[in-house]
């Protein structure tokens, strides 16, 4: 039995935490919604994120982050992005003073706006500084919704140190969700992070009335850009962005109604503008952050993105989609294979 | 003004050579139906194999391979698997007679039964014997109705002869219709032919309702497993499957309800049993006998495939489904990129 800490009381950390739970795992969840804490407590429930839908019995959740570390062995985020840095902070304050170095997992995709670091980075710079070892990362085609309806799914599990790995493989795995290690740490962070912007692409296919063909074409020269973003500016193995957490992710944020991004983009398709769009979502539509990263970092490596550069000007230049798609295909003729 | 001579005038070939016509190139179809010939010729349409829909004016069509054959530059071949060969002798005979070389384009996806040979490898042994050079594959994800209706495409083009890939790229390209080179010709034509195997699985989880994630991973891993064979049997570039003629096609072929793959899984996963599947189709589910060949392949090199060989068992060794997803789920853990 491991005590496990699980940043992030939303879907994702509720239905990774509960199901941790289920391996016989001691599950403390930390959030900031005292009411969610406390339905989580008292009714085993969590119907702010997920409805009709019970957490397993023996996970507890708190807004005291000193009480959820408090003896865990592992510190699993599942927080958004833009938290991520405030609190792997706090963390390694705590941790320092306690002398104890648990395995950190995260589930979180992104890219920190403003430094362009991944999580991993984050994480190691304010937690672990030099010793990336103990970072893993988990991503994936998965849905918390589908997790809970115990939905078969396979994700990576990716590391620097194959041990660290092994032990998140081994301690997340069951007979419906399946991981597989991988040793690209930054490769897997890559293509979680970029994949939103593709996604917008591929709803303003959809939005302009382009067919099954063109989204297919459009999701493998998408990934074929990532691929090369990951190679020369992160150092990734173009080998790990045709696994689980490159075109496995890349599939579903494209083809899934659910998708913000791919909704986002799709009214986009359909002519209405980015204020419009983003007003009327009422959340985050990621995508629309990350391609500003991946412009900045496209221009600063001479990286050759040119789906991500087209969404950057439709976004936030004016560009006219139609002009965009025209200028596309008029590109001179390519190899499909160039790192 | 180049002469072609599209073999096969079926949808794809149809469509085809009425995109090529448009370019100027001067177009015959080979067929051996000739009321179908009679009305391209006459009315330019093909109603039995594309409703509603003209023909470029230019285009001929004809029943007699040596007129076909005449003066042709290059010969595009978009005939089933199984007549490949056969036409291939006769093509390798007339040729030989008039001493001319053109370039041979092949558009057609399979491994021959028996032999386990490429399409490629059929086409150089019948007609150009040690010259695979002058062979150019084209794959990649494009159904011949939506080329017709001038939807957005991207497709591989692979050549070993770097100059006769590009020579087909120039040829084929247009402003909706857009091909990448690549050098790894069985790499592509691997991609193609297994893609099938693996949307009868896609087809069967979606026949027995699991969701988009499961999905997505299935076609992740199908593909891992994909480029295995193409690795260790053909001596395939890995990053071929990452592309157009790869996941790209994969994609399609896994979600679109026109594939007779993915029909034929989902009523499987609803619990039909093949014959009854197969008679009720009417139509060749090319991945039903693809999945023969491959089981050979695999075992006789002993590559790991665990989808393609539990395809093999639920339709050929009677095994259950259920029973070979709780096996897939609970195999030892493994790593992400293993080739």
């Amino acid at each position: 039995m491991t005590k496990i800490a699980v940043l992030g009381a939303g879907s994702w950390g509720t239905v990774l935490g509960s199901m941790l739970a289920d391996k016989g795992n001691e599950i403390v969840l930390y959030g900031n919604n005292e009411e969610v804490n406390q339905e989580i407590n008292e009714h085993h429930t969590n119907e702010l994120y997920m409805k009709n839908w019970s957490v397993n019995e023996t996970a507890t959740a708190t807004g005291d982050l000193n009480k959820a570390l408090d003896g865990a062995e592992v510190i699993l985020f599942v927080l958004p992005t833009q938290a991520i840095r405030i609190v792997a902070k706090q963390v390694g304050q705590i941790l320092t003073e306690t002398g104890r170095k648990p395995l950190i997992v995260t589930a979180t995709k992104g890219i920190e706006p403003g430094t362009k670091k991944l999580i991993s980075e984050i994480l190691t710079e304010e937690i672990y500084p030099n010793d990336t070892d103990k970072i893993v990362a988990i991503s994936g085609p998965s849905h918390a919704e589908s997790v809970a309806q115990k939905d078969l799914t396979a994700i990576s599990c990716a590391s620097t140190s194959k041990t660290n790995a092994e032990s998140v493989q081994e301690m997340f795995s069951n007979d419906y969700f399946r991981l597989y290690t991988n040793s690209d740490l930054v490769g897997v962070e890559v293509a979680g992070a970029v994949k939103n912007v593709i996604a917008i692409a591929a709803g303003i296919l959809v939005g302009k009335h382009y067919g099954d063909d063109a989204k297919a074409a459009l999701m493998t020269r998408g990934l074929a850009e990532i691929t090369r973003l990951g190679v020369n500016y992160f150092g990734a193995d173009p080998m790990t962005f045709s696994g689980l957490s490159g075109i496995g992710d890349l599939i579903v944020t494209c083809t899934s109604a659910n998708s913000r991004n791919w909704r986002c983009g799709r009214q986009l398709g359909e002519g209405k503008s980015l204020d419009y769009v983003l007003q009327n979502m009422g959340q985050v539509v990621e995508g629309a952050t990350t391609v500003k990263a991946v412009h900045e970092l496209c221009q600063e490596k001479q990286i050759d993105m040119p789906i991500s550069e087209a969404i950057y000007r439709v976004l936030y230049e004016n560009s006219n989609v139609d002009a965009e798609i025209t200028k596309m295909m008029g590109r001179s003729p390519k190899q499909e294979i160039r790192l």
